[in-house]
């Protein structure tokens, strides 16, 4: 199997990226190309392999795309660009995958212009695993489109519980609708008339409205909604636990708690925590929906969250749940 | 000044919302109406006054509109149930205002059908105050209407400046439109379109987009939304905060960390997070746009947190924006 590496996406590009690559090719067996600029990466890349011969190839890009430009308009412009020349090499099975942890928009305007959609599909959907109590509830779309009419969200109801089934190995899942309230009749007209084309779709596990509560708390498997509710509410997560760290180190310091447990494990304690939060350490996010295989990191990503998505795409890649997504449509 | 209560409506209704008027009244200067059932709240007010003379009446309701029902179709048939009789009091001059914790919806459409909006208010929103490491965000239309339009948020964004401003008493109060990103060209076609209308509008101060992150940063003092996505992340942070508290107990009982601070300490530190975090603990949330003084609080609420809707709404109507959002209009 071999992945193409967007090597100069995320706020840690080049360096963390190929330091994840080289953890990911000792820990799984996959190749693994780096596309960005040559020169660069070979340069970090003898570093880190310190004479060692790893299955990492590169492949030349001397464009980026930024976090500020406009997605599609980039993409069609900077023909080479890494992430463009990245999703080509999986257009012309060069590369079985392509991971990036660039703009996300740009990730996912190529995917649709290069790889194109699947038949059937009319928007693909960014598929985010979040960690629960009990495991991993799948939120889709969470910020690939964000004016989802309601026969995208039953689309991504069906991507998603395949998904869930055949990549987190989840036995016959609990989809359910992202609403204001557990009542069929509750919610904005989307949300209404999604409802009832679930209601009466026989081929996913549908069980009805979830509320925003439901989502940490891992009452279901996938959670259905629109990008731009999706993007919110993960970003609001982000917010909402480092403010919530911020707090508890505040009570602990005004009560004394903080000088019982000393700095070495309130640092430890606030860094495991994180990490069983963070959306990055539980690897990539697949984009589902268009002809290949496409998976989006967390723009922060360093090494070990890159090496963690690397996994996730190889686990993406041997599930052959794309085949399975065209026959289900 | 005399607040009507629905005592009937909320989870640990009556006993909390008769317990918390009784609070409330040695705490601040006004008169309370409790409206419901006579003899119930009779006998409760009795027990809890303990022979002590307070400004607390009764005013008989001998109806409930439950959580299930179909908020305008229960107020329009239930003529005599809490909400309603406790919204005619306000209509009729009796009261100055309403508070209630029983169901939103049926809160909401009591306000909407009895005292009508104001002149100019295509939708009326519920401003619910967000704690935040510096001090509150405002997030409004918090769950009153789920389809609103570019220019029912436009309206959002005036009432929420002005309660921020005259009730929160934060000076020239930054407004910011939830979206997915920070350029203007980020978004849903309602968000764009909202976009452009808030740049022109020379009432507010109008300092962009926010992302989800930034409400629980407290990074604006006001920001507006669509009443879906704000009641969904509303309660996505409900349920985030639990699951935080649940993973940081594993955590510390696996660290050792547990032993150290003592189940007193860490109960001590978690409570007094939660009531820091907690929405009702910050009072109730007003629902603005309609002409008179309506406050809502969170279902849960007990008698500490009506206590202190109680103070909310007395300075919500201490502060007299009702007027100023009917002059700004």
């Amino acid at each position: 199997m071999k992945i193409a590496v967007d090597a100069m996406g995320g706020d840690k590009a080049p360096a963390e990226i190929i330091k994840g690559a080289v953890l990911a090719v000792q820990k799984y067996s996959c190749e693994i190309v780096l596309v960005g600029d040559k020169e660069k990466i070979r340069n970090m890349l003898d570093k880190e392999s310190d004479g060692k011969n790893f299955p990492i190839t590169i492949k030349h890009a001397d464009e980026v795309i930024n976090m500020g430009e406009h997605p599609a308009d980039a993409v069609r412009c900077k023909k080479n660009s890494s992430i463009v020349v990245a999703t080509k090499m999986v257009r012309d099975g060069e590369c079985d995958a392509v991971l990036s942890a660039g703009s996300t928009g740009a990730a996912v305007a190529a995917a649709q212009l290069i790889l194109k959609r699947i038949h059937g599909i009319g928007r693909p959907a960014i598929a985010t695993p979040i960690p629960t109590p009990c495991g991993t509830t799948l939120l889709l779309d969470s910020g690939a489109n964000v004016d989802s009419r309601p026969e995208h969200l039953i689309q991504s109801g069906i991507m998603g519980s395949l998904y869930a089934e055949h990549v987190l190995k989840i036995k016959n899942p609990l989809v359910a609708l992202l609403n204001i309230g557990e009542e069929e009749t509750k919610g904005n007209e989307q949300a209404k008339e999604t409802y009832q084309l679930l209601k009466n779709l026989s081929t996913i596990n549908f069980a009805g409205n979830a509320e925003g509560r439901d989502i940490p708390r891992g009452k279901f498997d996938v959670v259905i909604c629109d990008g731009f509710v999706g993007n919110v509410v993960l970003k609001f997560g982000e917010g909402l636990a480092l403010t919530i760290m911020e707090l508890l180190t505040e009570e602990l310091t005004a009560n004394g708690g903080a000088k019982l447990l000393g700095k070495e494990l309130i640092a430890k304690t606030f860094m495991n925590m994180s990490k069983r939060l963070d959306v990055s350490e539980n690897g990539g996010a697949p984009l589902l929906g268009v002809n290949g295989y496409c998976v989006i990191s967390h723009g922060s990503s360093d090494a070990k969250a890159i090496c963690s998505a690397i996994g996730v795409t190889k686990n993406y890649v041997d599930s052959k749940i794309f085949e399975r997504i065209k026959a289900a449509l």
